[in-house]
């Protein structure tokens, strides 16, 4: 892909834009014009579906068909519609995907499956560069469980397949790592994984809808993922639970609320969980948030994943092209095989934080991570090869003029 | 308050309403016209500040300024901000109240952190008619404890009292009872439970915003509550966490996600519990649904919560008169001391399901809960006493004309 990208050295971006099938696409978004958005794996745009969607559900079903929208408008399985669509963008077969909660409820849920189904002792084993939310909630169940705890492990991720062996009975990743893009092989590991009789959690918050997925093929055991980044469906929006059929009747989770309930409106006295996939959900799920979600979701009708994943690939390629040839100290930490790479390329920089204010300023929207990471993510959905060479054009400008060295972009506030 | 009635049962509901100081709260609320929604306690009606607020965060936030809301548009701090709202309501100092998750996943974090701050050994009681999902969650916290787990005990309601002994370590308690309406004496029991030296764990989702509640006052050590019943905050909006500020430096919760850490956006590797209540944060809030919430607790400004629970006593009183006078088997199971009941009134009927659907037909919505109860509740802020002599006469007209024998109201179907 480097290579054929190389080769391809003198196209503009006009033709690649030109010979890009999903490049209709991104008419499905409302982006503010002038604005090259290269955050959509921190939170994806606005989709042209969701405003009509929403004020569909708070005019006509909350405020005109009140409670009885739990039945008219099929909120119940709102959680389970939902579910079944991002399903087909993983790799699911029907009845193994739904949508509730946050990614970290999630992660606690099946991490408390996973430890009720595997081995003992138990022994999680994970990536010290992982999502760091993912170790908090191991730490989290850990001091929970007090005497009983699982040992946690968290190592390099290139010592990950030393240390996999038969002490381990749970390995917790995230596909696409936050800060660099290196992607895993996601069934290489899951196999790996199974030779040595532990389960496999996959956090693919930064795959779900770029990435190629396929979930059963690999025989995975749990994996949760986020909504609003690569989904495109709002800030907050829910995410979701995939557990594998053949453990679905073999497993509980510990945030037993009604809505896993078998029967939930029968409010029996003791908790008898649902069948299959159901029973990982908790409380009432957030049906506007559900809502923005379901209607984002609509993009992807009819989208073939590997076109998407085969663009994400050379949008990438091509980012990388581009800066090669910018002077300054950026420094590439994403890999340059796409192959083993996400939908998002990062530098390294020691004013990082200030290059990204002043891309800001420019129109160009990427994010900073702690220390020193600029990081700009694209979505094959929305983002064309003209946004790429605008922003890295931009970037060259501003190493060039030193325009970051000005002092309104030092001042570290939040950055998201 | 009944005697009070009473003496006035020639008064109209045109007078009442004439005389009540809040008659013009319900033009805050979008309500179809000519439908008696008598059940804000499921679900509440639709707030007229809503579908502007959400206009506006979907376009100009999410949509035009995209990633940079979480700073601009203060997204970061909406939890707390919320909380601060319906602090108010529950009589909390600020700083201690945060909206976050759902009731069931709330109830999870704040039974660990019970257990954590408690006694041992631990002992958890409840009511056996507790809310179910309450009664599911502390399962789920059992099982997953194993020979960790406290042992749980639930009694009758009238036998709370005797069984609390310093055996005890946490008292689980709803304030209202989902069925009958029956409300505890919250600040009486508080104190029984820590004259043995037992916390006390509230539920207060069929209480918050109807209810003239003071959570400082009575010592409360943690409560939860929700976000779409009495504060109209929409299908599944967010719940809340209440944790006395006594507690929160010496406590932790397991939902140990990113948004609770100190410094989220410092990706450290390990888990450093921000200051305060905003350790009970988990993942990502919900957004747009939060923001609804926000829209909807606007209704609340100004108002002086004893005003509207003087209100929702007289409702449930002037319900409870009228039907006092009509033919049928309909048994009050609400108590009929208005200090002893939550805003609704339910009554037993073996055709309790057929009657809701016949009055749901004439634009009568109250609920039926299994296996034979009619639950009417109303909320001050938009029932007026008009709407409540209508569904009675509703009620009647059902009753003595047989209607609800015809055979379109016997196919049971889920209802909320």
């Amino acid at each position: 892909m480097v290579g054929e990208i190389a080769a391809e050295q003198n196209w503009s971006a006009v033709e690649l834009d030109q010979a890009d099938p999903l490049a209709q696409v991104r008419q499905g978004f409302e982006l503010p014009e002038d604005l090259i958005y290269l955050d959509g794996n921190s939170l994806g745009p606005l989709p042209k579906a969701v405003p009509d969607a929403m004020a569909r559900v708070i005019r006509a079903e909350w405020g005109a068909a009140l409670i009885k929208s739990w039945n008219d408008h099929d909120w119940i399985n709102l959680p389970s519609r939902v579910g079944e669509k991002i399903a087909r963008l993983i790799g699911a077969a029907p009845g193994q995907v739904i949508c509730t909660d946050s990614v970290s409820v999630n992660l606690f849920k099946v991490l408390a499956a996973a430890l009720q189904l595997g081995r003992r002792p138990a022994k999680i084993l994970s990536e010290v560069d992982n999502f760091p939310s993912d170790l908090y909630l191991v730490e989290g169940i850990t001091a929970l469980l007090g005497p009983d705890a699982p040992v946690f492990e968290v190592v390099q991720a290139d010592a990950l397949i030393d240390q996999l062996d038969t002490s381990v009975s749970i390995v917790l990743l995230t596909q696409v790592n936050f800060k660099t893009g290196a992607m895993h092989d996601l069934a290489d590991l899951t196999a790996r994984a199974h030779a040595v009789g532990a389960l496999v959690i996959w956090d693919l918050s930064h795959s779900t809808g770029v990435v190629d997925l396929d979930l059963d093929a690999a025989k995975v055991d749990f994996a949760i993922g986020c909504g609003y980044k690569f989904l495109n469906g709002g800030p907050g929006a829910p995410a979701y639970v995939y557990v594998a059929s053949r453990h679905q009747q073999r497993v509980s989770q510990p945030l037993s609320g009604w809505m896993g309930h078998a029967q939930p409106f029968d409010f029996s006295p003791n908790y008898q969980p649902a069948e299959g996939v159901k029973r990982f959900l908790s409380g009432t799920p957030a049906i506007l948030s559900m809502t923005a979600l379901n209607a984002a979701l609509t993009v992807f009708g009819g989208l073939d994943l590997r076109q998407v994943r085969a663009k994400s690939e050379k949008l990438g390629a091509y980012l990388i092209h581009l800066v090669d040839n910018v002077e300054g100290d950026l420094e590439l930490i994403s890999p340059r095989d796409s192959r083993l790479r996400g939908s998002q390329v990062s530098f390294r920089h020691p004013l990082a934080y200030a290059i990204v204010q002043a891309l800001i300023e420019v129109g160009v929207v990427g994010d900073f991570r702690a220390p020193d990471i600029l990081r700009l993510g694209f979505n094959p959905l929305f983002n064309s090869f003209a946004d790429i060479q605008r922003a890295v054009q931009s970037l060259a400008m501003i190493l060039i003029t030193e325009r970051h060295l000005e002092a309104r972009f030092s001042a570290r506030k939040f950055v998201t």
